[in-house]
């Protein structure tokens, strides 16, 4: 639909700047060389073109309609345009799914037309796509009275127009070039998911930037995402629109920590995209990729500054953004002090005021950098030498061009006050040119961590898949059983009904023991009295049970009470937290996290997507703080990881073999040195898979 | 000396791009009306003004001398100054305390010179002073080939030239207008310190941008701080660079997380001052203030936008600066379904693409937001409105400048792409224009913060002062003695030297007990198997002595044996850290965080000056994630924050009696329901009073 060599107008205007007229003359003034057809009932000639009062009319089929009439006209207009065979069709008109039920009938019966046709749609309620080589600029966006968009290496997928509007409008205002840009709308057909995987392909798009608001299709998501990775182009995404937490899952901490938008940051980086977190550090990160032409070699960054204040400012941005700046090495470091002897030879390097007294300074000492480093990438902040562009013609450009061609495979970034004539030299031979030193350090960060995620992409495991049908988990003794028969360390509690069960259970189990209230009404056992750690005797027991009973009694009186569970006393050990959220559109998200109450006070988790490998549990589990603890803390002896790993992995099996399950928290789970075990548990089933 | 009315420039160049030849042509081109008198040995007329061969030979006393000989000629070129009878001196020669010891020399005796003649000196290694207003370009930045700075209400005061430069240059690319700009260098006289001090009460100055990578006197500072806040004038600050810290500070946790920079950071806040994290943020911050002539009222934000999208993003970055988004009232709703039926009545507000067709609707839809709601500021998103100054100018100046004189005390912050024309229209009318909604909202953030401080500033409290010697306090025995003393709730342990005194220290004292080793050379007790817990009765106790002894022997062969300290075993309750570190700038800055391992594995600390107040303290603890479980968590007993707090404001009196104490860890502190206790203690004397 971007290669379309004659479009219809359906619903043109003769006013220009009403929104059917809009569309006919901005693919008048854009340069579009194909043929236009508007189509208007009433008018034989609008803006200098001939025009026919239907589609039908038209003397030849057109590649594509455009369909910019009233609401309760679209259906018929979209009917005429198929019969009159179109190949794509975009509907900018609104009023459809985004309203109401009736809007969503209609919506739904002109997605099945197109099918049936094989005819791709865009839309309703889209603001359109553009070629921007071709000049095919099938929109009505008003940022088109300001700007307009310019040939490039950079694609543009977004679900909402308004967005994606300003962004091309900034990115445009900024010297970017385009290469696609579609508005996806209320994807009835195309959404931004299958415009990703058109534009890995696309030979013309070198970085893709999306905004969504949401997927319909998680797995499709990531199959784009994957191939767009495995085609080295870059995806940098906006995601805004927090999803509603089911009130099932927000039960758990699980829910609430892993929730729809985790498992959005989880699946990027999973896919090897990046969430940005602005558009303005979007734009940025485009621009330095579209501009070197490829993502930085490593993430290690050298410095060159005539201010001390600067480098430290960058060394403070590297730290933020997952760069380093690995000192300069000695033989750098000696050559650095023969060129300019007055330099603090180091990373950063201060070149200081005197760098003018050295004729090419700048661009020499970078060289002696990249000649005798690592670093991927160097960063030069020239202060405000880009504000006089004759001046920086005769002492910069010529000295940059020779030193990228000698170093083709490392980037230089230039920091600097500029006029956009300075930036375009700069960017002709690969220079990115920002006027602001952390903001570049990070678009650098981010770019790198684009790479080491694509040496790290997700390839789901095979779970293992032995479905069985699952039983009632209401209670924690119910649901121990479930993770028990799944293959976690669960330890050899005991359900006793009445208090001298409790007794004879402690007594073969040893004491001391813990004692909790086994209720599928009480979740928060602890705030109604429903625990007692640390029964040392069988007076202890009995005690103990009483106590139990008397207090639920009193928080909940209409509880069924299944009896009181007799636990073990594990004493040390490291707490961690273990979780599933089975999200809408990922699927069982797998949480791995510091436990007890730290997972509330710190929300020091990990999120991945099941199933999973013993690889990418270990990952996930080493992006947790609290994992310092099981690692030999202070001396202390190591514990065991192995035990931790191998019950996340058959957690994520558990959770692929039983897509009712809504939501896990197994809390804590206490890992020991030679052992784990799952010291409480909650399990949540779909509400209609409940029983 | 931003008032001076005639300059001396002496190193006057007449090669108008040569240093010396920079300072008089910008002074000369900038439109400056006071004299001006070339100095230079060689020249009767330089750059087309009558020279002289040295100042003395000037036939009247100019009020300013600008040096820029070269460095070994600076001195006598301001002893000639000084007895020509200046009343300033700006020296921008660099040379002196940067290079070495006999540049620092010289550098103090120039001091001395100034100080003893009543003549004040910015510099040397200065890039000089602006005054923007009366053009008295006192410098020779190069950024002054591109930009040149119009006059406004924002002054700047940095120590870095470079860094300076580079901000007023970005902020005069922007639009932005200054009053006084000054860059202290070297500072043998004026400090950032004073210049903020200065411009506090300056009348054209209404916002302080400030640079800094060092204070010399902290006092200073905070004063110059409180009085910028007092007066109305907000101060965002730059702090660039971080402090080395001593060796003896980082050996404890506070060393390491209460050091030089997060005393800054809680000296800016307690000041009333903001810390910006870019350069970019901090002309944001700047821009809003001086634009808007005010902070917001509150830090409630309304939010109005065409696309959800945008609004949910508002949304995000809202939580993360400190602002609210509070629900539409329903007065308001109910106005604006009146006004724009179409419209999701809700904040934020979407009026959706329909609002084209209401007349003046965004501004009409912004009041009845700003006149049914408490909203301090509202934020109108346009897209790229701004791109058509034509259609702006008819459509939104008017309806906007009415807006805002109904509602004077408001804030309206646009965003949208625009050409500057547009901007400075709305600037006129006090409204600020972003091109990115996130950089409005953390800008908005920033500004609600400033006006937060400002109710809660700093008052230094009396300390109870009782100053004693310390003795002795290198184990945690003698520690804890002199905590003890200073009203601190330490436990009763017992220091047994030998295995006998051990057990009759634990008979005596209840059983379980804690064994630890005591020794000047072991601060790290657990590592080095110096810590036996839940030691349950007298044989155990001997064993637990024994299994000391023995493992210390094997890692600390040399260590010197003051005996084992015998202390009760302390079962539950919440575990704290309190701190002391004694900030080479600042003074005594007091720590209060997570204990246990949770200090160093979340940094969940706040950081504030002593002298405390019980207020202050109790602040400082409210700020801390850990502080959730003293306040009956989960149903829980709450524990005794009095006691907590008491413990903080006697640690911070203990810090300012004793002046000799470097750093102090108490960690953990136990907080239970009724009491809390110092489990262990480090105190760090100063390597001059360590005896």
């Amino acid at each position: 639909m971007f290669d379309a060599k004659s479009v219809a107008v359906i619903g043109a205007s003769s006013d220009p700047d009403r929104i059917g007229g809009r569309v006919l003359r901005f693919l008048r003034e854009s340069g579009y060389q194909g043929k236009l057809f508007p189509i208007n009932r009433s008018g034989s000639e609008i803006q200098g073109l001939p025009a026919y009062p239907s589609i039908l009319d038209v003397p030849e089929a057109p590649d594509q309609a455009i369909i910019v009439v009233p609401t309760s006209a679209v259906e018929s207009a979209l009917r005429d345009a198929i019969q009159k065979g179109v190949k794509s069709v975009v509907v900018l008109t609104a009023g459809f799914a985004e309203i109401n039920a009736d809007g969503r009938a209609v919506q739904d019966r002109m997605a099945a037309m197109c099918k049936a046709a094989g005819v791709r749609m865009v839309g309703p309620n889209s603001l359109g796509l553009l070629n921007v080589e071709s000049r095919l600029f099938s929109t009505f966006s008003v940022v088109l009275y300001g700007v307009s968009p310019k040939a490039g290496n950079i694609a543009l997928a977004t679900q909402s127009g308004a967005f994606g509007s300003a962004l091309y409008g900034a990115a445009t205002l900024r010297g970017m070039g385009f290469s696609k840009i579609v508005a996806t709308g209320n994807e009835a057909d195309v959404d931004v998911a299958q415009a990703i995987d058109y534009l890995a392909e696309d030979p013309a798009t070198k970085v893709i930037m999306a905004a969504l608001e949401s997927a319909k299709d998680g797995q499709k998501l990531r199959r784009a995402l994957l191939k767009a990775a495995k085609a080295q182009k870059p995806v940098i995404i906006m995601k805004v629109g927090r999803s509603e937490l089911g009130a099932a899952a927000a039960a758990t901490h699980t829910g609430s920590l892993a929730g729809n938008d985790a498992a959005y940051d989880a699946v990027f980086a999973e896919c090897g995209a990046y969430r940005a977190q602005s558009q303005e550090a979007m734009l940025d990160i485009a621009y330095l990729v579209s501009t070197t032409g490829h993502l930085p070699v490593n993430n290690e960054l050298g410095v060159l500054t005539s201010s001390g204040g600067i480098g430290v400012m960058v060394a403070d941005a590297c730290g933020d953004s997952g760069l380093t700046m690995p000192a300069l090495p000695e033989t750098a470091r000696k050559a650095m002090l023969e060129l300019l002897p007055f330099a603090v030879a180091a990373n950063p390097l201060d070149v200081t005021a005197q760098i003018t007294s050295v004729k090419n300074g700048t661009v020499r000492a970078l060289d002696v950098m990249l000649s005798n480093s690592s670093y991927g990438t160097t960063l030069a902040y020239l202060a405000s030498a880009g504000l006089a562009p004759a001046t920086f013609k005769t002492s910069y450009e010529q000295p940059f061009a020779e030193l990228k061609a000698r170093h083709p495979e490392r980037d230089v970034v230039v920091v600097t006050l500029s006029v956009p004539e300075v930036d375009r030299e700069l960017e002709k031979i690969g220079i990115p040119v920002f006027n602001d030193a952390t903001r570049a350090t990070l678009a650098l960060g981010a770019a790198a961590t684009i790479r080491a995620r694509w040496s790290n992409l997700y390839e789901p495991a095979e779970a293992k898949h032995e479905a069985y049908k699952l039983g009632d988990v209401s209670t924690e003794a119910l649901a121990k059983e479930a993770l028990a028969e799944a293959g976690l360390p669960v330890p050899q509690d005991v359900l006793a009904i009445n208090a001298d069960a409790a007794v004879a259970a402690a007594d073969a189990m040893g004491y001391p023991v813990v004692l909790k209230i086994v209720s599928p009404q009480i979740m928060h056992k602890t705030e109604v009295g429903g625990v007692v750690l640390n029964v040392k005797n069988a007076d202890a027991v009995r005690a103990a049970h009483q106590q139990i009973l008397d207090s639920v009694h009193v928080h909940v009186p209409d509880a069924q009470i299944d009896g009181v569970l007799v636990c073990p006393m594990i004493v040390g050990g490291t707490e961690m937290i273990l979780g599933v959220n089975n999200d809408a559109t990922f699927g069982p998200m797998i949480l791995v996290g510091a436990g007890g109450v730290n997972t509330e006070l710190y929300k020091d988790v990990s999120v991945v997507s099941a199933p999973l490998t013993q690889a990418r549990a270990r990952q996930a589990i080493d992006k947790v703080k609290a994992t310092a603890l099981l690692k030999g803390w202070r001396g202390s002896a190591p514990k065991d990881m192995d035990a931790l790993v191998t019950a996340m992995v058959k957690l994520s099996d558990f959770a692929m073999n039983h897509p009712e399950v809504m939501s896990v928290d197994v809390n804590p789970l206490v890992v020991r040195e030679a052992s784990a075990a799952v010291l409480d548990a909650v399990i949540i089933k779909h509400p209609e898979a409940a029983l």
